[in-house]
């Protein structure tokens, strides 16, 4: 059984301090991955504090692309410091976590798909290893270079990899409702505009009405929650919203 | 026009100082690179005191894997710093170079062959990038991960991008006969094996009659030369040794 578990960029890093890792979040990250079964587990992880900055600074966006093989490099050396550690921390925590990079396994087509090539993340799953990816700078036809969120790369990693589950954890404990609630489940795309007030409220959601709509596309059930409810999600349990058909 | 150029890892660094760069070697590389013309360009560096030091370290080669996730990143994480070595000064002469790690982009069969997906090298081509791979640590199907040199490398390239010539930047000016003056041409082993004097003299030749071999089954020429014919090779001249039948 494959499971794709997502590390937002703003749990793993300080969003306010540049290419600052929050080490407490990423060490309960770890100890929860290391304490469940990491048989069949791909981890991707958002960019944060080390990502964006840096694709800003360059006006490189999931569509505006860059020629400047010097952007390139950039964007995926500060991606790549924090995969570093990401992947130590959790190598230390007990985790055989492997380091995988979207800019060598990928590409952006012309319509603006997500090709990536996931023979090489079935045979590390094959030999034991977590394969841990990271939203990138992607090569893209007719732009040089784009940004490829980790969002996008959970989405076609549970495609090609057959996965049956998709953990996304955030910030928050799940979909929020007006109230501060946590909704349940979201299962078409107008329950989410109801309790998300549209897409005018994106900004003051951190971008959940899009993550809800990209995540319902999904082949498998997503579930969006809080650090906490790593554990119970790797053990199977539902936790925090989950989007999508019941599995 | 596709050319796979390897930059050897004893050209490139102090093959007696672990984890030491060859700097005066690297720059007059990337000076003649930065000179040719680069469209359809891919590089690939070998190990050198980067890599097999690292891997002799944890007994892992192209035969002998490993299981543990430590030596992987261990091993991957030593390249790394070569590869953006080598990167960055490309791109400080002028090159497009992008960086790209053979660990997130194929495996190694039970039967041992190199399975590269080369779609992700052939879009940063069209987009004007020059892809710079580098011998690497490689998932492996049976035994988790085995080393992948840049010989295996600079031959599923050229298969897989159909190019039309190979060069191989060497410490030597090409392969030398028994008088140490460079043989022109090499077009079947067994005239090989009359220069370099059988398996035998593998140690002595540095390996050479081993990378003759390999070179003899690519599917482009393959030239063997010396820093200095760096750029003449690029330019579309002969240089060194031609391995291989004639273009």
């Amino acid at each position: 059984m494959t499971t794709i578990l997502k590390l937002g960029g703003s749990v793993v890093t300080d969003k306010d301090r540049r290419e600052t890792v929050d080490d407490a979040a990423l060490a309960n990250a770890a100890d929860a991955i290391a304490e469940a079964d990491t048989e069949g587990l791909v981890v991707v992880h958002g960019g944060g504090s080390f990502g964006h900055p840096n694709a800003a600074d360059r006006n490189v966006s999931a569509t505006e692309g860059t020629t400047d093989a010097a952007d390139v490099r950039a964007i995926h050396r500060a991606m790549g410091e924090l995969l570093t550690t990401v992947t130590d921390e959790l190598g230390a925590a007990g985790v055989p976590a492997v380091p995988v990079r979207p800019l060598s396994a990928g590409y952006r087509t012309v319509a603006g798909d997500v090709e990536l090539s996931t023979e090489t993340i079935a045979m590390m799953l094959e030999e034991g290893f977590v394969p841990i990816l990271h939203g990138d700078v992607f090569a893209t036809a007719g732009r040089g270079a784009t940004i490829v969120s980790g969002d996008e790369l959970v989405v076609a990693l549970a495609a090609e990899l057959d996965a049956e589950r998709i953990g996304v954890c955030s910030t928050v404990p799940g979909v929020l409702d007006d109230e501060g609630d946590v909704v349940p489940t979201i299962e078409r795309y107008a329950e989410a505009e109801t309790v998300l007030g549209g897409s005018g409220s994106t900004d003051v959601t951190g971008g959940m009405a899009a993550k809800v709509e990209s995540l319902l596309d999904a082949t498998a059930p997503a579930y969006v929650f809080g650090l906490e409810d790593i554990g119970p999600f790797l053990s199977g349990a539902e936790a925090g919203t989950r989007i999508g058909p019941s599995p």
